[in-house]
């Protein structure tokens, strides 16, 4: 019977200011085998690079952290190579939080995993239909309820969510703007996922061009981001405008809590809602939206980019991207 | 023909900090008369102080700021004493925007008076069935959407809206906590108004208080002051809580924005809603609301407090009541 070895990077510290490799452990051990029944063991194929994954190193937020010498969680795409769960079995593709490991063994019934679709590529898969496909699909058909016509505004328009979210509120009639760091991103936004217009937040006075691109307001603002470019957009709202809030990654590594919106009363002055939620409330609902998604990413009306780095050895290196922005749409990183 | 003098206090400079009486001049002029048909001559009886006054000054939010020169704007009640307009005549009682003046010349299609009801005292007319018991009744209904077993806190909670919002909460089943400052509006929050309990936020550490008297969260958080008492009631947001913003009356005299809600990403953790309303977007559905309000006050199931100063030349200072918390309820200043 062979020996597989699980290499794992197991958290070590929690950080304070920016994440990076001294907060994590490498560890090799014997990988682990299905034992009783309804467990899956499943070979981790690709890790999902997701800003959310700084709050799980740091405290409790919507899930618990992630304990001091526990495998680091991440959302990944496997393959089952062994089980004794009646709905899963080996060969198959499935997606779910693996962890940072090359093996992890699941309780079938508990981890919530879903079956990678068949003939959609993995990366597609992890993006545009994968968690940060669905969340930008219910964060802006729930919360933001778009309607032909209105304007939206995306911050972090060229990252995972935010570039499905811009080409979601397209495809719903509305005017897209998005904010990004950078001359590639700018045209990517433009030129291919064809939003209305961009936004270059490290050359160009954001409050300027939104007053300049939004002469009427922003109807919807969907929020990646925090910091002062919520705060722009929360001066130029418009009546009855909805702020969605998905993230906040200019704050993620702060070591304490940034300064708030100083211009949230506009939500009183405009009768606005700013609003957050949180995409594991929505997972049950995740097979309509996966088929729309599809259909349009098929169509070519949504066009993904995703960024694939390669090795386990490099995932703290690679969760780092999405804080410097060196990122260019979805983060993966393939590790087998 | 007699002829009648008008007092007035016209706006003289913005204020930047806290406003007081440098920022307005008496002028005594001869009343207007009516002149066209449409037109309603009132003769103000009482003005009603509100925070959103200082607002209204200092620069345009939901309406125009006020202009330098012009009367202060106010709500009041007053009695018609001439009209050419079908549905006023001389002698009614009708509530609306007549300002800091003894005569006010209306427009009787634009003006948007309300008519006071029959046997309803001015001051319960001006209060709990005026602008503020409708601010507190559409704002907690239809913003926060309360639930019974839900709790509710509110801030301003001795103030003319505060206090009516938690005696409705508490009549929808909530559990009502109330936050003012000084001991005799405490005993009034317990004792007369029966919420289950209130916060002294002079001599109490909010944040500790709300983390007793809320373990379970916060479901509803109606905000009338914003500043840091915010921020303690969005750090306690329950899952599914909501902010309703109702004004923020800690910042109203600050020469510039003060610091933003720095736990506004529970709102992203809790799935929380913040939104704000303004109750002129209201007012076409106020027959249903001071209806069930009459109610409610004629049982004693609402208490009403109002404070009454006296005389037209004190209208500034009395306004500043609002802001040094010296008033008691819903102030009100009687002028004839």
């Amino acid at each position: 019977m062979e020996t597989r070895i699980n290499r794992q990077w197991r958290l070590a510290a929690r950080p304070e200011g920016m994440v990076g490799e001294e907060h994590f452990r490498w560890v090799e051990e014997q990988a682990p085998r299905v034992e009783r029944d309804g467990q899956v063991l499943v070979r981790t194929l690709y890790l999902s690079c997701d800003p959310t994954q700084r709050g799980w190193m740091a405290r409790d937020t919507y899930l618990p952290a992630v304990a001091i010498g526990e495998v680091m969680r991440s959302f990944g795409v496997g393959s089952v190579v062994e089980s004794r769960h009646p709905d899963y079995w080996e060969g198959q593709l499935v997606q779910g939080l693996l962890g940072w490991q090359d093996y992890a063994l699941l309780d079938g019934d508990s981890a919530r995993l879903s079956v990678v679709p068949e003939g959609v590529p993995i990366p597609i898969a992890m993006s545009a239909l994968g968690i940060t496909g669905l969340t930008a699909y219910f964060g802006l058909l729930e919360i933001g309820r778009p309607e032909a016509g209105e304007t939206v505004v995306v911050s972090g328009a060229a990252g995972a969510t935010g570039s499905v979210v811009g080409q979601i509120a397209r495809l719903k009639g509305c005017r897209v703007v998005g904010i990004a760091g950078g001359p590639e991103k700018h045209r990517w936004l433009v030129d291919e996922a064809r939003f209305d217009a961009a936004i270059d937040y490290r050359r160009e006075d954001v409050a300027a061009r939104l007053a300049e691109l939004c002469p009427d307001g922003i109807d919807i603002y969907f929020d990646n981001v925090g910091g002062e470019i919520l705060d722009a957009a929360l001066a130029r709202l418009a009546f009855k405008g909805r702020v969605v809030l998905c993230g906040a990654i200019a704050d993620y590594n702060r070591s304490e809590l940034g300064p708030g919106p100083r211009n949230y009363l506009n939500l009183l002055l405009q009768r606005g809602r700013m609003e957050g939620f949180i995409i594991l409330d929505f997972l049950e609902r995740a097979g309509e939206a996966v088929a729309e998604l599809r259909r349009w990413v098929e169509a070519g009306e949504i066009k993904v980019e995703v960024d694939v780095q390669e090795g386990l050895e490099n995932a703290p290196r690679t969760l780092r991207r999405l804080f410097t922005g060196a990122n260019r749409g979805k983060q993966l990183l393939r590790i087998a």
